[in-house]
């Protein structure tokens, strides 16, 4: 069974008490009653970085900013993280506290404080984790679900090379857009891309029972993807670009495209239609079918 | 730096903004403004579990029932729960459900739902987190640190022999006490005996700025305990009890203690006394002093 198949396994044994829960597992954050928005995610070296590599204050940074970016998803504001730290025995002071900091420097350049965690030394890699609590910016949270056909489907940022570049260890998760998004535009559907921009374009069409066309001269590419062999296929496949992908009507995207309100660049790279079917459209009128779990990233 | 040192560095690190963070770290749980409990918690293979022994359905009931016993120190109703599963690559579709099938089994026992979470396989231990949110069943949550001159001192069940029994796998998490002393007792402030009882009264009365004196003879000791060689030295030291100790005015103890109204038994095992010094009475008149930092549990 693979990680996706047992989320989806869980996600059928759980009956959702909707005066308790009002979107269980499936989104980038459940929500709770009252509109308390949770997500919690690890990090383990050797997985999710090389701590050898990396430090131990860039992997706590690390796990801090992907909850961050799925609170980011739900066009929330982070509130509050606690933590744990399954920690190599013999790891000292030093590299300890270093752990520590990371998660502080990206919890502190979105006002959110470290409340609890907890601390355990063992014989085995490092394992990091962190839950992260938010509350919706606008009225409600945004979901994966609400795309709807002519809806235009627009992405933060430029996609790709992620690993290749060092970015998944230093990103800037997508905060201050997300509350923008949610608060001041007509935001119909939001995911960040972590598994990659097919699959996770696949996870909003599926959530929202629609299809998408995209025009492959619009996906704004990285430069570490223009570096790789095919960097088209690199920003459609490769994983952790921690951006914001949504849709919202086109009238409204239109404004969006020509403002820029955001602080980073918002390209517009499709629309939502009918159907299940995504598909990649090229200038010379070739269309592609996008595989609905898409290009899935394996290390 | 071991487990204790670092938390209370963090401690350290942590400015409280009071408009989000009631309660910081260093109590059961944090509470958040607005009332929300939140705790976080890691199982590990080889360190809180044996898998091999117990099976996934039992180390995935234990993560998440520790959980709900620091909810319930807290005098909190939990309301909902996210886990993360670090899985050894290879476990098939069965390990990975018992694991769930566990969690569950401990939530459904207090309404307290599994909302989220994350899945991640790799080639070391299995490794299960579990955050826990919950609300204050009382007025205001119980704090570590409310115990005055005069309060007894108070224990439900009996200690000691948690690990030699099996217990520290099967305990049931005091929420229902726990809620109880909230809503329907003056109690002061209250704790989970995790680290042993001497440690965690000694958590409590640090945090008190208070003394305590135990009567060696009232010490509730579990039959596990009583075959030990030292069946006292296992009530006090022993770790992973699970059972609630707490302080009331010596009046509401005398009639809590004559009704027993908790579902599980109350023992008074001694009184909050001014200072700092924690003592142990025996019936010939001998005072031993406790550690400060209790018999730590060393596995």
């Amino acid at each position: 069974m693979d990680e996706f198949d047992f989320i989806d396994w869980i996600r059928g044994q759980t009956e959702t008490d909707p005066d308790r829960v009002a979107v269980g597992p499936g989104d980038d954050c459940a929500v709770l009653a009252g509109g308390v928005l949770i997500t919690t995610d690890q990090c383990a070296d050797g997985v999710h970085f090389v701590l050898a590599e990396c430090g131990g204050e860039r992997a706590g940074y690390k796990v801090m900013a992907r909850g961050l970016s799925d609170i980011a998803a739900m066009g929330g504001e982070p509130t509050a993280a606690v933590a744990t730290v399954a920690l190599p025995r013999g790891t000292g002071d030093e590299g300890a506290r270093a752990i520590y900091h990371g998660l502080r420097r990206a919890g502190d350049a979105f006002g959110c404080p470290v409340v609890g965690g907890d601390v355990a030394a063992w014989d085995h890699p490092l394992l990091l984790t962190v839950t992260m609590l938010g509350r919706p910016a606008g009225e409600a949270p945004l979901l994966r679900s609400g795309a709807r056909p002519g809806d235009a489907v627009c992405v933060t940022g430029a996609l790709g090379g992620s690993l290749a570049s060092g970015k998944h260890l230093e990103f800037t998760p997508r905060v201050r857009e997300g509350i923008q998004l949610a608060r001041d535009w007509p935001t119909h559907a939001m995911i960040d891309i972590s598994d990659g921009l097919a699959a996770d374009l696949g996870h909003l069409c599926r959530a929202g029972g629609v299809g998408a066309h995209l025009t492959a001269g619009a996906i704004p590419i990285s430069p570490a993807a223009e570096r790789a062999a095919d960097p088209l296929a690199a920003a459609m496949g490769d994983g952790e670009d921690y951006e914001l992908l949504f849709a919202l009507p086109t009238p409204a995207a239109e404004r969006l495209l020509a403002s820029q309100p955001l602080g980073t660049p918002v390209s517009r790279i499709g629309t939502i239609v009918p159907g299940e079917a995504i598909e990649l459209l090229d200038a010379a009128g070739g269309v592609t079918p996008v595989p609905p779990r898409g290009f899935r990233h394996h290390t």
